[in-house]
């Protein structure tokens, strides 16, 4: 269970850090939309560890191979398979962690729900898994672009630095600029030098990467339980350290009278807006066609390169020990991992909507 | 779409604010667990309207009919059809909204979706379908009391007024003895004034609500997409007016280094624990043992007692005027919902969990 | 488990036979459908008991009573609750069957699946439930309606007694002429008196319901797993009683040689036919524009006027009395539910194949 | 869509005829399984072209990869990924077929469904998916093997050429020991002959696949719409060629009198038991214990080595010719297809049958 996520366009991942590879398989996918490699192999470059000093030096390549689904460079309706090998994966010694169970890693839960574990870099548990996602939500990209509709993620905070400005203060088209992926440069330059601290003195940090969808059409989102948000929201709750998830107003909306916090429509050259946007573009779990904004919480990652006192699977005390290659903070990488599952979400529910009515 | 939940032990919703009826199917329930009908009912009478001056004064008796499924007092194992008649619904007038869309309400995105909607009360996006979800969580919450799990919600803040003791600095049996449901006495009254005045000046707050869940056994919730803390986060954000979720540190554990963030294990009296539980007791989207802990933020309710600018179905400008009995602030009657959906998902996963090995 | 059908245009069922009611929620229905009413209480009507000497004496009102998803006529895309109340229920004296496992019927497989048994009437085993299905049906009908697509059913057999004409050779219209709904009248009347020489020797028989669908566009069905015969033959074999299932050549196809059995193109009048439709209409899993036709068979019911050696649940050797009031043979009444089942199938494909395409 | 089959033990599968590779990823699969390679090679041996001169000579070597779930031989709860490479698909030529419909394929309805089309062999409605099928239902195999439940399919029925003895007549540990998958060896000769002249004759027949499960507990399947001869019936109609699914009495069942067809239940050794199995071994839905047996009826496969008239993608009569290396007959190697598709209905509610209780 677990290894599906969507209802119409869904996808489906196997694969873990050490394995023979990781793949996926996106079922649903509507026919003749044009499948653009380069896009889909730049999506996951953009993922890729080994990017600058401040994420993790392991070497991935990250090359996907496409198995089926695409003919004379258009999906064909039928299932997309999408094939990542581990090239990294071999010759290391894991005996030091095989009987261990790290703080804050699913060593522990994996041991006791399945008995068996592929403890090598975190088996499944791994990011590594969020490859097949960004390779997956690469497709949904380039299906969604047929209609207008795009991503923007970055990285809004890092520890205690905390971008004060609004998406819309900002030129999003310059995230991609540096290395931590804040489009403000000031500030990207901050939070580089904070990660690449935190870096040195082998620790991890937190931070923040807010999404912004843009060109979402009104009727996405399906009342009751599988609201565009709250689907939105187990998305990226589902991506690996992320430990909270707002939109719109968010938490701060709680502090706000409802007077102050509704958003007023009106009608412009012949279309429906709100004068503000409190609501992030989502109104009783349903798209309203204004964008669509969010933040997603990601806590400071578990592997430090410290010595810790744990467990092992007797029970004993042991201590375990920091190595490897890992990434200081998340959420530069979390970049592109965060537009993906946006991606699949929107994708789904574009296709449902098509059933919403008597004449579609 | 939409209105079902769950895998396995799943509920199928339908109704309408001012329709004949709500109800709720439970599908995948077991057999052999005793169904209390006057625990059910209890639950639902704290869900509903008219508790105190601080909610509103509609009369919703919220009498429930049980259909199916049950029989000589236990569960068949069969769907539990569960029925609760509106009472209320009949008479009143709806002329000055049926052709208004009232601001951050779903009027306008159920319009565009659908072409036809149900504007009386807010029909299908109206917080009455909650009672269904109340009746079945009543039902997941005496299967999962078999196995010594229990759920503990309650008030955490209400606009600016924020609870700053955690969950177990408190006594929760004391959040069902004031009318906002928060359990630390001299914090409900403040909030309880707070509450009074925002109602007397027509306008309404947000709040938090605060989840705990004790006594879940290690194992519980599924790798990759269904992590336990990402199905929680949907159930919480399919909730009406819910704006965010986080669980274990959330959005402050974004400040924290990896060093101090992460859970050290021990072992006491042969059970594994933790030295502090920031992971909120999940690891790897997987249940460790530990208290499961979470906060939901509701935004201040968009019906307030005061003329709005707004659009008509023409796009003609229009004022919707305030009208009629509503909650000035959402969250005491929140917390049976919440700790109603959280035992949808925990009933879920327990029964997934039983074929996680190859002997169950 | 078990008690939704469908994906897109899905179904969730609940209730027994002697409960207090059974009833159906509608889940993904479009918005904009004029529903019917009196459609949908005909259709129940063409299932209930009581209909002729050849039909159980048993009373069922059957009468629908709808509880949401409708607003001034139209389906509004929001579920759709409909309740049937059992009438019959009450008094009866089942201590009789309590403990004893009636041969052939689900009283022993419910109780060790279940430990837990509503033995009054069969329970949720009986075919009463398919009454939850009919009235469904008649909403899937009533969508399919408007794009022309249409359902006929008829008996084709009783016993040994075969009907060797193919549809094409019978007018459906007159099927609901006679008792037996055999659209041959000297056919009809040789079967009705068959199954009343049945019914008076205290016996059951079986027979065929043949299923025939017109004006289904090229498309329906999804390939692999859900090929639209395979989605038809599951929901033909979910009707209690039935034993089999084949369509376009079915199990005679067998014996031909593909140079005979290929359905050959042509194209009349702009559109594309096939000389021959031994596939059924039905080509590689998706409707091919032909017509689609099948057959079901239905197996002497279990419940015979006579008694019969059994056990108990203590393992003890028992005899099972016959007693109440069953049918003779089923199809008659059978008719509608393989009517309903089929347009519950094809509906969901209808709304499933809007995905198939970039543009839908 | 209908790429995903079940619901806990689920498959997701992915491939064309002559694409890359063809795939599946197995989903919920428990952990603690003893994975077998040479097993699952084994059974694709089964299925593979070319093992004698009455099935194709296509070469396929069917060399099966496994990328992820396994660890030291044992499944880890997580998902399973198997690969199988096309070899042979390189350097044909397709084109004499690209615009053309062949009669009864699924060329033309994949063609309209779609708009875009993989002609090469087929693409996905190629028989050549069923490997992946094979591999899948290699592993359910191995997992239910640990609980005595075994599968064993037979050709019985070739053309006109019937078997007319009972599984219980048969030696089924025969069934592999000629071409024909017959385990009767005198009519396994007749028939292989009689293919062997439909061969010559450049021409394809039917068949018919019998399968038996061995040692199914009391209980799996769920009621009313999952019944377990539902989800057989369509995992069997699911393959392709399929054109009918009988279990049971089936169709001959028709014509008996309840009071004959009826099993009348004893204890045997403390063991209930039924004097009869025309339920076979099925009762409500669920499994009784008793033997499981069922019929699946192929229809002459399409591809003839014989000219055949037909239209092109633009309507135009074209003359389709035979080309090509093809199965005169697919049901020898159905069988292990069969047996596959029996294994994984079974496993998804051999675990689905562990949440039906409160204590599993």
């Amino acid at each position: 269970m677990g290894n599906i996520f969507g209802k119409i366009f869904s996808i489906t991942t196997f694969g873990e850090s050490h394995g023979v590879a990781i793949g996926v398989t996106i079922n649903g996918c509507p026919a003749g939309i044009p499948i653009d490699m380069a896009f889909i192999q730049s999506e996951l470059s953009r993922r890729k560890p080994g990017q600058s000093k401040i994420t993790t030096q392991r070497k991935e390549e990250d090359e996907v191979e496409i198995l089926s689904g695409v003919f004379e460079g258009l999906s064909t309706g039928t299932p997309i398979g999408l094939l990542i090998r581990n090239k990294d994966q071999k010759s290391k010694d894991y005996s030091h962690i095989a009987e261990k169970f790290r703080p804050s890693h699913a060593d522990y839960t994996y041991h006791e729900k399945y008995g068996v574990r592929d403890y090598r870099g975190g088996g499944r548990s791994s990011a590594r898994e969020t490859a097949a996602r960004v390779a997956a939500g690469a497709v949904a990209k380039l299906m969604l672009k047929e209609f207008g509709i795009s991503f923007h993620a970055y990285v809004s905070q890092v520890g205690t630095l905390k971008l004060e400005k609004s998406y819309e203060q900002l030129d999003l088209s310059k995230t991609e600029d540096n290395a931590v992926r804040c489009p403000d440069p000031e500030m990207a330059q901050q939070m580089f030098d904070y990660i690449d601290d935190v870096r040195k003195s082998q620790d991890t940090v937190g931070g923040v990467v807010t999404g912004v969808i843009k060109g979402v059409p009104v009727g996405l989102g399906e009342p009751v339980f599988d609201k565009l948000h709250a689907e939105l929201g187990k998305a990226m709750l589902s991506i690996n350290a992320v430990k909270g998830f707002e939109y719109g107003s968010g938490f701060e909306g709680i502090k706000m009278k409802g007077s102050a916090h509704n958003d007023a429509f009106y009608v412009e050259d012949g279309t429906v807006k709100t004068k503000t946007n409190l609501s992030g573009g989502i109104q009783g779990g349903i798209s309203n066609g204004q964008d669509i904004y969010f933040n997603v919480a990601f806590k400071p990652v578990a592997t430090i390169m410290q010595d810790q006192a744990s467990i092992d699977t007797q029970g004993n005390e042991v201590t375990v020990s920091g190595k490897g290659r890992h990434d200081p903070c998340v959420v530069p990488r979390a970049v592109p991992i965060v537009e993906a599952m946006a991606a699949l979400v929107i994708a789904d529910f574009y296709l449902i909507a098509r059933t919403n009515k008597l004449r579609g």
